[in-house]
């Protein structure tokens, strides 16, 4: 007899909720008091679990275990942390249906393999502008000697905010000895976009993260006089960025699991009564699939040399950050989908993430899959961000159903 | 025999330079000490002229007769005032050229009409941030009440920086009383643009001043995430309003005697991880005929509103400025082609002004017309603005020629 109890997990949010947001919505950034008290109050409902260990490892990640027959484990996981003025779901959600779960694995027989939860620190980067910190250091990916010099708004230094929370830089890597053994990861998250809601379909599993370039784009023409200086004379730095922006689109357009996105523009001179010598845009192209990504990077680049030409410009293109994609493991992509379409009917969505997410770190060591539930209005990192009560007591059922099928999958493959 | 000496006219404009410039370039700001020793430098070569009267108008205009065999007058005039680092010839070409007209009709017999050169305050209004200042006061153009409030960046109320040059705001109106029996108004100025340049030709004449129409454009949609929104569900403000950016250039392509540019360009939020849900755009449209125009603004508005159906957003059109457009005298305007065609060979080119003169309050009230000279670069209101001596020779036998034309003309019209 299951004692998964879908309702008491939104009853959990809601508590949180009250407990660290306030008007605004959720405060719990990283490192800071109100995230500590967020950790104390997830602490205290862990600790209700009989049998459970929890411990926090060197960078800061707290784990809590439920032993199995074997050492073994699959992973369950999430952030509790968020960005200023954040949602109450973004990423609460995962750790707390991986609280309920474990709470109804705990109330059973005990599992062939020891289930473990993970709540990952400082996922949001909001605070020092490094995202992904405590997975990453787990994964391996982190170099900590990248994170000394940053600082928040406060002028704190990184390094002193995670050593008054007991994180010492340069032992963060040493968490990943937490992943000794582990079998397999399950994440669940708000799909913090639109594409659940526009085919009406509660529960998603996710493919993958699509890889990503990012680019500032910088159109140089020459700025002149906007009523001495005739139409065909100009070289308009502005209208070429403007029609770069537009082909970066348009080379995006075959796929539909591709992005292109111009995010910033600046103008120069940015006048009324001038049109402009120098525009930069940023460029944030993303794909799942690295030669698909390639292309569309190749096409808008061409497509923008042939413009600025036209245009007597130039353009230049700076690159800012890159990342491959990341494909979750298929055996858990089809195990998660099978659950999906029991739990909903029907056949269940695939969908690839464009936000980054802990499970893209640990794709990278240890098979991995996530399932995104229904967002209302695709918002998210916003206090309006929100999901049905109906769509979260699903999800919770959907990840304690794929757990357990996850520890039996892992058993079988041990 | 005329004692026109048009290198003298370089030799002056490089000596007002010297005095009144710095590594920057020129500094006369209107109302400035600098401004000032311009005025007293202009002045001094003004008394060196036997028989001209000087003084100053109650909107602060410097003005100064040369009698002749009738009171009605032909005025030829301009502005010794630049912006801050401005260049040496906008607008001191005009007055200095003015002044070697002065001189070498001065040195002939007495002339059938009074000869009056006319140095308006305040043309570019650098440091108040209204233009045309004194030719609209004489113009009746101007409210001064709308100057009242008006503070430089240092805090100086406007009222108060114009007392200390003996112009009182509630008087200035009182200058039009210099525009009795004023048969014609002729004005030389650098192009500022590169349309002379472009066809191989030192002058041109100005057949009229753009009339034009300024809006903020505001592309309204819903910014989300760069990764999260694929692309069909988006409705993305800045595209929309690149895409309108180009509609209204598009809405421009089909006479030469108009402008469109986009100058200011804002976006929110203006981050490279989403695209973004407003973008404003500043939208200058001009055009030498005012049906031009209005088809222009409403087939730009038209295309907008179209783009912003096909991508989910809306657009708000909010005006800012407009202006009819001028016309300068027809024989006055064929005058200064005869001069032209006479002086330089071929066929007079004939072009509207993009930018705003005070041959423009001019034309209002008195025959009026300009004649301009070619621009290196068409660069202006920096140092770098720069003319051949050749050209600025040319130009001022062009105004002693349509001066002395001018004012047979008017004679004639009597």
């Amino acid at each position: 007899m299951s004692v998964l109890d879908p309702p008491l997990a939104v009853r959990w949010l809601r508590d949180l909720a009250e407990l660290t947001g306030d008007d605004d919505g959720a405060q719990r950034v990283a490192w800071t008091d109100t995230w500590m008290t967020a950790r104390e109050w997830f602490r205290a409902r862990l600790d209700e679990i009989p049998g459970v260990e929890v411990h926090t490892d060197p960078a800061g990640n707290v784990w809590a275990t439920l032993p199995g027959e074997s050492e073994r484990s699959v992973v369950v996981g999430g952030h509790i942390d968020s960005v200023p003025d954040g949602g109450w779901l973004d990423g609460a959600l995962n750790v707390i249906a991986a609280l309920a779960v474990m709470r109804a694995v705990a109330a059973g027989p005990r599992p062939p393999l020891t289930l473990r939860l993970v709540e990952w620190a400082d996922e949001e980067g909001a605070r020092f502008g490094r995202s992904l910190v405590g997975s990453s250091a787990a994964a391996g990916t982190l170099d900590p000697e990248s994170l000394r010099g940053l600082r928040d708004r406060d002028g704190v230094a990184l390094p002193d905010a995670l050593q008054a929370r007991g994180v010492e830089l340069g032992r963060m890597l040493e968490a990943g000895a937490e992943l000794d053994g582990v079998a397999a990861y399950l994440e669940l998250h708000i799909e913090q976009g639109p594409v659940l809601e526009s085919i009406d379909r509660p529960l998603g599993v996710v493919t993958g993260v699509f890889g990503l370039q990012r680019h500032v784009v910088v159109a140089r023409g020459a700025h002149a006089h906007a009523g001495a200086t005739p139409m065909h004379l100009r070289r308009d730095a502005f209208l070429t960025a403007a029609r770069t922006a537009l082909a970066a689109r348009d080379a995006a357009a075959a796929g539909t699991d591709v992005r292109a996105t111009t995010g910033t523009v600046s103008v120069s001179p940015g006048i009324v009564t001038a049109f402009n010598g120098v525009c930069e845009i940023s460029l944030d192209q993303r794909a799942l699939d690295a030669d698909v990504l390639a292309g569309m990077v190749a096409d808008a680049r061409a497509a923008s040399e042939a413009i600025a030409a036209e245009e007597g410009c130039t353009v230049e293109w700076i690159p800012q950050f890159a990342q491959e994609p990341v494909y979750f493991a298929p055996p858990l992509v089809e195990m998660a989908a099978e659950v999906i379409a029991e739990l909903t009917g029907g056949e269940a969505p695939r969908l690839p993430s464009g936000p980054l997410h802990d499970a893209a770190e640990m794709a990278r060591v240890v098979p991995s899959v996530m399932v995104f539930v229904r967002s209302i209005g695709g918002v998210s990192h916003t206090k309006d961000e929100d999901s049905s009560e109906a769509d979260i007591e699903l999800s919770v059922r959907a990840m304690h159903e794929l757990t357990l099928r996850t520890l039996a999958w892992a058993e079988g493959a041990s």
